[in-house]
């Protein structure tokens, strides 16, 4: 067995689960069928040491979020996840204990989120560590929920807490902020696991299918995304900054730097869920929610125009304009 | 816009073909619906810069080896393609006159493969150019072509001609070798482009779903494809080289150096399809690929047990047993 087989057959093989249409990773290609009466949906997204994760991180952590990364996308589109194909870049071989723990996080993370391997790619190359899924999810025909069809009147609707991750992230850089911050141990490690590891509100598929008008989900920041939202929808929105969920920790964070609510709104990496509930929806959606210990919080409403306003916690507004984010666009992509 | 959205909006969303599933590249995913009896025939294959192409090679060029590795996988599995996601890595933010011959690339590649760009992803990061597909295709329920499912007796084909990519590499590092071969300028281009452009063999996708016991695209040599073919389905074979179909220029090449047959025979990046056809279907097939135009070629038969057989061109065999291949692993992979 010549060496790429064997590493994909020991590593790889294993997250395939059994299912036949895999071909167990012996074949160039999987077969996937579909249920009748049903669609695929399909989302693509990379991730890269140095850029969406530290080249430091644990190799679960880093399996763990590039798989996670997409199953968020599948659950905001209302569609329970399926398979995945993975294309994995290394910059060498990897050492044997690293890619153990790799697949033993793909393998918890395929589990958490109900998906298994179906096929892919693996290389070497002079280039840092790169992990690039297509994750597939199933929807009845038609029901896929979409970005731009959110109406005027719809309520808005989170999930989870927002901006921890982006707090997360700058703790990472610079650790003595835990002190600046005046945060426990405790919350610090919240913060950071947060950062790394992305929970996906696989529970919340079935009642965002049934309630939501619109959805995505929150990768680039709340501000930025709603935004999109509401381009895509044409609709305008008003948010009220003292209802953005935030966790103990980032409370702690407001306290000490009020300015770093600007960082939790835009900072992104929530992997949270945006959505809007029509009004006659939003009881039936709150109550699915709890069932599904999912929590989720109504921070504003869309309305007619194209003004996306965000309340400060202080009451004050502040106006963003389509066109005149350049403070979000430090993530560098083209 | 953001500058992220109006690169998609500008080079890739015209590439979906004004398909309704791809949102017109809008929103974070699309979908996908597979014909009732049908089923999904699922790849991924990744290329980059200094691994699988040359970083000044053309973006046109580039695109479509991109995009034909992909398509080659699905036409040897039977399947009819349908669509691609293409997650693109940057190194910088390409120059629009690159990124314009690229997406014209693409569109050239499609429309000859017959598919449309369904989703993606881009970012920049510190790595060469690099573009991860993965692509779709569509079969009859239960019909996909494995590798597994040859049986002995089935007699060998392959498409196409053998070899030309590999020599054509090889003049690509050393051009002096186009005086040291004798091959006349036609044939210095005639190799280099088949290393530059591979040509999936589209037309033979229904005559391979008809007649073929087994099949795979040989992308990593036939000899080592072979091997491959025969340890999934438990089968040795026999080649006859004389019976390799070779270019005008190769044979040029081979008579001016003959050790270059075994660079032939295990150079990869053919993207021709090696096909097993039980002995009844064997003039079905060959019927078949004559009405598709695609050049196809009996070169020799599986047979019980496990070796796998070459016969050079003086007719003295090369038997290549599973363990002993250590030449064909220069392709780096883990």
């Amino acid at each position: 067995m010549e060496p790429e087989t064997a590493f994909i057959q020991k590593y790889l093989a294993p997250l395939t689960s059994g299912e036949a249409g895999t071909l167990g990773l012996h074949d160039d290609a999987a077969v996937l069928s579909v249920p009748d009466g049903h669609e695929l949906v399909v989302t693509t997204d990379a991730v890269a040491a140095g850029v969406h994760f530290f080249p430091d991180d644990s190799a679960g952590d880093i399996a763990w979020k590039a798989l996670a990364v997409n199953v968020s996308d599948l659950i905001a589109k209302g569609a329970t996840p399926l398979c995945y194909q993975m294309a994995l870049a290394f910059t060498t071989a990897p050492p044997a204990s690293w890619m153990q723990d790799f697949a033993d996080g793909l393998a918890r993370a395929q589990k958490a989120f109900g998906l298994f391997l179906s096929g892919g790619d693996t290389d070497v190359r002079n280039a840092p560590l790169s992990i690039t899924i297509t994750a597939f999810g199933q929807v009845p025909k038609g029901r896929m929920i979409q970005r731009s069809t959110a109406k005027a009147g719809d309520r808005l609707y989170v999930t989870g807490s927002l901006g921890d991750s982006a707090l997360g992230l700058m703790l990472r850089h610079d650790p003595s902020l835990a002190k600046a911050w005046t945060i426990s141990d405790e919350q610090r490690l919240h913060l950071a696991h947060r950062y790394l590891r992305p929970e996906p509100r696989v529970e919340l598929t079935a009642a965002l299918l049934e309630c939501a008008s619109a959805a995505m989900d929150i990768s680039d920041g709340l501000a930025q995304d709603l935004g999109k939202l509401c381009a895509a929808s044409g609709v305008g929105a008003i948010v009220d900054g003292a209802r953005i969920p935030l966790s103990d920790a980032a409370k702690t964070v407001l306290v000490s730097d009020a300015d770093l609510f600007q960082r939790v709104l835009s900072g992104g990496d929530d992997y949270e869920v945006l959505a809007a509930i029509p009004p006659a929806r939003t009881m039936a959606f709150e109550s699915a929610a709890r069932a599904a210990h999912v929590a989720v919080r109504e921070i504003g409403a869309l309305k007619p125009g194209r003004d996306v306003v965000f309340n400060d916690k202080a009451g004050n507004p502040i106006a963003f304009d389509q066109g005149g984010w350049d403070h979000f666009r430090e993530r560098g992509n083209p």
